[in-house]
Parts: structure tokens; sequence; C-alpha cells
């Protein structure tokens, strides 16, 4: 049966449809609970001695002693599937990556053991006593900063995302991947950060008027550099200390991060250890090389700094089979350098209707938006699909529309392989009949 | 010299003074970063050559290949003393506690690790597939739900705080005990909570119009059970499966818990497995004995459940001693059970003048409000507090408001003892000179 058959179909159901193929305003009743066993529904009210009467079945957890409560708590033993994938376990001589399980996250704060990561040599060992910052260049009084200075400083958090220039690169691939959401799009992630906005330090360096670029460097082995404008460090840039309120972690840059809300990831330089103001970018290997896009005219798309208007959805999502036809809510995550997301739309038949979806409060700018959308799988084909909006008016690209302008290829993909930046195109997860899950290009 | 002296003579300085006593509108310059010594300043500008021809001095992790990314990050080991303070480690037969360090973290997320955690008979090791909530009593259909089940129905996010009615408990005491503000304050905390509406599942129940009560209960050993009107049960309350985007770890009750923002902590029923509708509510050994009132009238002070407007200064403040002299940030966090905070006002005089501090964006109901006042020390004595209003209208109260109405004891404060619950009275740090910091009563 085609999927505009089965929209009409179920346009006799019991429920208000919003788009095709099951999207509809409100779940009806879910009936997912079990009718309980026996006259408990009709027990006497009112005091625990009845509850007593009425007692459920005791796990050993409910008959025993608990464990002693930890300094720093970590997950259930019960959860020990809710972790980064590493790509570099053995931490050979190359990059190394750590992806954010997104298919098992709900909410838009990522817990600080499960932020994505990315390091170029491994996590480094820094001593915050030992760690200086540095602001020297083109300014009127270069500074050293040690960590307990900068703590002197007026902080300010703020809740943002940061992304991977080349997070979601497998979708480069010309024939679609078949991965789950953390192998595709894990290398983002979104926490509350606090820390000295940068333009508080550079007000105590002073600016010489000729400084257009600031080159941000870090601490660890490859001293990784990348050129960022001062525009963006009097704007809203921030040196974070913070991440989810406990300093920041070693893969994110301990004992302190470049944050550029917005900007690709590794201009966030992390480990952060000089700031040195110039006339002209730096045009360094992560800059030139690494971090550049090649376009199907054959330029190279440099200085590409915004991680555009994106969103994907979590659940459904590949490896999370739906077990039986009946009500299930789309969730994911949306957001968007310029600014606030505005609207997210969800279609459930690969594009040909769509439905727009609620979005979480609070919606803040540079931040990650959870949206949702009320779906009936009747047990057939689907194609869910999920478009963003931001509040500058940008639209996510569909697929066709990116690829025409920034190209696929051939290439397995890889972060050092190109085209691979900055694909921010909408992803497609198809819904077979026994519920799998599968990566699509619609 | 006295303080008013002091704010006479301070008015003279170089800053706009909004309070007595060095509260000012906005920092000067600082100057914490010390002048570069060196040529640096004045270097080429424009290239990572010219910026290599500048070497910082490296440390061991600045030529070493770092560690391996672990699937699940942690804080780095220099960060061993930002941990909760756990006050049974020998897990002996009675409640333990589990404090956060408020005067080691920024921002309004508590991360995960952090979280305050109070059990009663140490935290349970709960298999999540064998675990199951039961709503039944007056409803007109008892339901069972396994955690798949519950994964199936719409979920919300919000974040918000969660105190322990004993939070504050030792302050009152007829003497200021000497301690950190962990150790007075640690037993609230701030995450983002996921899950399902209450009132959702209760559509699908049903409920019979006698039901004015729910009874909450656990699943951990001692089954604590509190009594909930169902009113509650209708507006906000949410069966929570998610902390910060991860499952509720196993102090904050996994795998789920009652969340009632606003309400005192344990009735936040954790490990949940229990609510009955009921006519009346059960007076419960926890809420007829433990979490009760009692008032200097000698009446007991039943079903007290809100967390009523309140604020604290985490820095500076006791064991975080001032080195000298100059410019710091007051910072703190305020919050109310009722709403959305509204206003926080700081004094560094003990009361006699007092400023508005800024409030940290977004303000969310039932949540954490960061709030920062710039403060220039003299070197002379000073004494900080912070004082909250909420949305309502509602202002905490002074400490001598406060004992009048609810009393101090010449007991040693626990939560056992009494009164020892519901502190939301104004606290003080006084700064004396050699910069230490100490709790006292003004």
């Amino acid at each position: 049966m085609a999927i505009s058959d089965r929209r009409r179909k179920s346009k006799g159901a019991n429920v208000d449809y919003v788009a095709g193929n099951g999207l509809i305003d409100r779940r009806a009743l879910l009936h997912r609970g079990v009718l309980m066993a026996g006259a408990m529904g009709a027990g006497s009210a009112g005091s625990m001695v009845g509850a007593a009467a009425e007692p459920l079945a005791d796990g050993p957890w409910s008959l025993e002693v608990g464990s002693a409560i930890p300094p720093y708590q970590v997950p259930s033993r019960f959860e020990a599937n809710v972790v980064r994938t590493v790509d570099n376990p053995d931490n050979e001589p190359r990059n190394s990556r750590a992806r954010t399980p997104h298919h098992l996250l709900k909410g838009v704060i990522t817990p600080n053991g499960l932020h994505f990561t990315i390091c170029h040599c491994g996590v480094p060992d820094i001593d915050p006593d030992q760690h200086r910052l540095v602001i020297h260049g083109l300014v009127k009084r270069p500074l050293v900063f040690t960590l307990d200075a900068l703590q002197r400083y007026p902080m300010v958090s703020r809740i943002g995302f940061i992304e991977c220039g080349g997070n979601s690169a497998p979708l480069f691939s010309n024939e679609p991947i078949q991965a789950n959401v953390q192998a595709l799009h894990g290398l983002t992630s979104c926490a509350e950060w606090t820390g000295v906005m940068l333009s508080t330090l550079l007000e105590e360096t002073g600016i010489d008027p000729k400084a257009k670029w600031m080159i941000a460097e870090g601490a660890d082995a490859p001293h990784l550099s990348r050129s960022v404008p001062v525009a963006k460090a009097l704007d809203d840039a921030m040196v974070a200390l913070y991440q989810n309120g406990e300093r920041i972690q070693p893969g994110q840059g301990y004992p302190m991060r470049l944050w550029l809300p917005g900007y690709e990831g590794n201009m966030n330089v992390k480990f952060l250890r000089r700031i040195k103001l110039t006339e002209d970018p730096a045009m360094s290997y992560y800059e030139s090389r690494i971090y550049t896009q090649i376009l199907p005219s054959g330029k190279s798309y440099r200085f590409y700094f915004l991680q555009e208007v994106k969103s994907f959805i979590s659940t459904p999502s590949p490896g999370i089979k739906l077990k039986e036809p009946g009500y299930y809510e789309i969730s994911g995550v949306a957001y968007s350098g310029t600014g606030r997301i505005a609207k997210v739309m969800v279609s459930a038949d690969g594009g040909q209707s769509w439905a727009q979806a609620a979005l979480q409060e609070p919606i803040l700018p540079k931040a990650f938006t959870r949206f949702r959308m009320p779906w009936r799988w009747d047990g057939g084909p689907a194609i869910l699909q999920s478009r963003a909006w931001d509040e500058g008016g940008n639209a996510q690209p569909t697929r066709a529309q990116f690829v025409a302008e920034r190209g696929q290829t051939t290439k397995p993909p890889s972060v050092l392989g190109f085209p691979s930046q900055h694909f921010n195109a909408i992803t497609s997860w198809q819904v077979v009949r026994g519920g799998e899950i599968k990566h699509v290009y619609a």
C-alpha cells in the first residue's frame, strides 16, 4: 500500500491527523500499562496499612540494604551501554573521537560524561596551577593569566551547543551508510558553559586598532591553532572554565577552552594557552588543510565558521526497533549557530506532507532545542524526517539542495576526506515492516 | 574603622558604588593578569611562524601524547576535591547524605556526579527490567507500567531544583556553626529532568472523583512513602526518567522518581514503584514524624510541602580565603518553589545597605537562578548577605523574622532533631581581616 493510500485510510481513525502517515495532534490514550490483577483497584483508601495489605513483588533491592553513597556519582551498572563510542581506543598516533549517544539521551543538556570529544593527540593531563593563558600581539598591554587570576573576573553562564565541523560527515557518502544516530551525528553536544567573556579580558589588554584577527592556540602537544575574527571575540566569545557547573572535563579542554557560540568545534580551542591578536589570519594547518571545504567547483571554502541550522530525529532511529504498531513520540534536537530555533517540521512520509513539531521551552539561542511530534505507526513503511528553521529565517536544506551546492563523495567518509565538513541537510530514517529502521536518502 | 565610615570613605574612589562597603556597579579594570616579559607584545603579526617564534613554556602535557579518550568521561584528577561530602561512608544502618559542593561550582546546572543525595537505607541496585510502577486505589483502571511502557509516552523536559526539607538545618542552631556552604546548604541541587507528566498517566487510569490524595512509595528497602495532593499530581508532577540528558542516576532514584517541582525533597519519591490514589493522606512515618516541623507554639506543622524563596552566596564563602584586597565577584544561587526569582539584593555591610544583583538569564520557574554582584574588598571587615524575592511577591525572611516564627534550638542540628525543617532565612558570611570568612548571625 502506498503512503498516500494509507494516509487517506488513516483519516477515518478516531484521532486528528495533522500530516500523512500517522502524524497526529496529540496522543490518544495509549494503554501501555497493563491492567492490574486482583482487587487492588478497589482497595481501602487512605492509609499505608491499606497499601501494605496490597504488596508489590519485592526485588532483592527492596529487601536489602543498598550500597554506600559515593562522593562522585556515576550511572547505574544497568546503563553500561549508554557510553560514547571511541574510535581510537588503543590511542594510536592519530586523532581520537568520542561520540555522544543521542539515541539514548533526552532533554537538551548533554551530561559531562557523554559530551563529544575530539583530540588530535590524546587527552592531555594538565596541571592547572602550571597552566597559563597569554594574550599578546596587537594589544596595548600583553598579559599572562593564571587560573587563579581568571577566577577573580566576573563570570557569565550560557547553555549552548558545540558541534564539530565534521559532524555528520558520513552523510556525504554517495550511498546512505547504515549506522546509528550516534555514529552519524554524535559529534555535537550541548552544555551550560561558565567563564569569563573574552571581551572582558581584551578590555584589560587593550586592542591595537590594526588587530582584525586573533590566533587561539591550545596547550596540548599539537598546539592546535585557529584564527578567529576579533569581532567574534568582542561579541560572545568566552574563556570557559566550567561545564554544567563543574570544572571543564579533560576532553573538553581542562582547565580552560575558548568558546565561540555557534562556530565549528575545533575553533573552540581547548587547553587554551594563547590568544595572539594579528592583522591577518594565521592560515594554520588546521584551517587551511584540515577544516577547509572543497566545493564541487573545485574551489576551497575556507573560514567557514558557522554551524548552520540543523536538526535530526534521535528517536525513533536506527538500532531502536519499533516492537509493534501504535503510538510513538518522534523526538530529536534542532540547533543553529545563528540564534534561536524558530520552527521544526516533521514528516512521516518522506517529505510529502509535514506537520509542526512542539518545541520544548526555554528556546535558547545557539543551543539544542528538543522537538517532539506524536505519531501513530500503522506497521507499514514510513520515512521520518525533521527540518528546522532558525530565527534568522534560515531553513535546513534538503539533501538535494545541499548536495547540489556542496557535493558528495565516492570516497569513504572521513574527517580527512573531502567534502566532509558542515553537513546540515535533512536526515531520513526509513521504518520498514517489522519495525527495523534504516538510514536512507529521500 | 566602622563599616559606615568605610562606606563614606570609599565613595571618593574612582568607581560607582551602589551600596555600602564596596558594592560597585561594575568592575573597573582588574589588572589580574601579569604583564608579559620580553618583546612578545610587539611580535610580528599574522602567521603561526610568528607565533611559534614566541614560544610559551611547555609543560610535559604539551610535549607528550595524552591518554585515550574514555567511553564515559570524569573530571580531571586535579579536581579530586570537587566531590560530595558523604556523612555515612561505612554505610552504617542509618540515613546517608551526600552534599553538593556549591562553593566549587558555577552556573545553575548541578552535574549528575555532584547532585545531592539522601538515602534511608543505602543506594539500591535496581534492575530496570524487573521494576514496575503501579497506579491504583481510587482510579477507574489500575495499571502496571514497565519502564519500556513508560518510554512510549510523550515526554517533557524541565530544569528545576530539588531541595531536602532539612537542608540548612544547621542554621537552626543557637550559635552559628562554623562550616562551609557545602555543609550548611549542600542538600539542594538543580538539573534538567525529563519524563512523563503524571497527569498523562492519570488520564490512562482515570480518577475516581473521591480521590484527593495520592500515596507515592519507593522500591528501596524502607519503602519510603509520602502523601501528595492530587491537585499537585495534575499540575506539574512528573515521573522523571532522565537527569541532565542521561538516565537518572542511582542516588536520584534510578530507574524513576516522582518529581514535584518546588516541593520538599523526600516527597519527590525515588525508586518510584507505587502511586495509590486515596481520600485521605497516609500519615506515614516519614510525614508525621520525620518531616514534620515543631513550631515554638508546640504545634506541629505538617504537610508543609513548599520550599520557599531562598538564596545563599556560594563565593566568597567559608573556606575560600580572600588573598588580598581588591575586586571579587559575589555569586550565589536563588530559587523558590513558588516560581521565578524576581530580584536578589546583596549587602556587604550586614544589611545596612543593599544593591540589586544581576540575574543570569534565562530565569526559569522553580529553578536555580545565578546572581552576581561586583564587590571591591578594601581589606576590612565585611558581612556579606543575599536576599531573594520571587514572582509571587514572597521575600526571603531575615533570620530574626524566621526565628521568631519557627524557632531555633540548643540541640545539635540534625534532620531528626527539631526544629530542623525548611530553613530559608538569610545567611551571613563575615569577612575578617586577613580574608578568612566565618559564618555569623547578623
